[in-house]
């Protein structure tokens, strides 16, 4: 007899709770993205997942909804890149799938890295309607993660979708936690081969 | 003090636990679109999401691993769609991120539509080798589904990374239950406005 399982549950790992408790409101950017860079290092040093994390913010009131980081490998789902889990979580605790919502207020994703091209799709459904990210897709690439088959002007079909995109915000900084793990012997999960 | 959630945690439907039970393994391709159209239908039938399917099989022996349907707007979440889902799903049942792992069987995605832009950006990171859709992404345009900006030429590009991908299986009744859907005035969920 096939056994459907029916339900899908992943845990956060134990140190996100506390790294995020006093973060109620971020007013500024670059501090957003601190924090955002500096939860994608902890994910490294905890040896949690991937050097990548994402967050949920207003964007008005800099007021916290989720922070999401990488939890590929320790989870064992290619779908959990940190942009997922904060949309998941955020989502969650709104209690709507479309965080762009009429009557409530306007969300971005914060991303230490540029989406790859599952994340690149998912924001659109998402809702939000800007995101900010640090380190680019070639960052990523030259350290040997498959950012995937994303449309060349993908931030032009953002824009198209009304979602605002900013670049560049402490770049060097997140490059960092990226060669950070790549040094240490990190994991580099892909997709298949390709030749 | 802000509280991050540790856990993501999704359910899916009662109605599919018995609609898989019987159905360990389905030999015929023809067999396993049937059966995940049927999903589709079920779903749309008994009110818990859109109107589409997926699920994961051994391409050889026929072994069904997952199966997953559209869930978006009865679990609030929009990365819940049906290949999400499946792809999730398996990975947990066999203990991997990596469904085309050394050492394992090779397994497709068998779905009721062609991948969205998100879906299409998961199937690589899954690890399945091979893809087998039904209706067209067209035929999902056509009832208002926005399937997003995918690269156009999404098939080669599945190819290049030695994804083989299948298409039109039984297209004329997945493209029913879409219309069903659409003429019982079923949800059609959407990114923002674009103009």
């Amino acid at each position: 007899m096939f056994k459907q399982q029916n339900s899908i549950d992943f845990s956060l790992p134990n140190w996100i709770y506390e790294f995020a408790k006093d973060k109620s409101f971020i007013k500024d950017v670059e501090d957003r993205m601190s924090f955002v860079i500096e939860a994608s290092r902890r994910n490294v040093v905890e040896n949690t997942g991937g050097p990548f994390a994402a967050a949920i913010f207003e964007i008005e009131s800099g007021k916290l909804i989720s922070l999401g980081v990488n939890l590929v490998t320790t989870q064992g789902s290619s779908i959990l890149h940190a942009e997922m889990v904060a949309i998941a979580i955020a989502q969650k605790k709104l209690g709507s799938y479309d965080l762009g919502g009429k009557g409530i207020e306007k969300h971005e994703l914060v991303a230490s890295t540029e989406p790859c091209a599952m994340c690149f799709g998912a924001i659109p459904w998402s809702g939000v309607q800007q995101i900010i990210t640090a380190a680019k897709d070639s960052d990523a690439r030259s350290i040997g993660f498959d950012e995937g088959p994303k449309v060349k002007d993908w931030r032009e079909a953002l824009s198209d979708r009304k979602i605002n995109v900013i670049s560049d915000i402490q770049r060097d900084k997140a490059c960092q936690v990226l060669n950070e793990y790549s040094q240490a012997g990190g994991k580099i999960y892909n997709s298949r081969e390709r030749s």
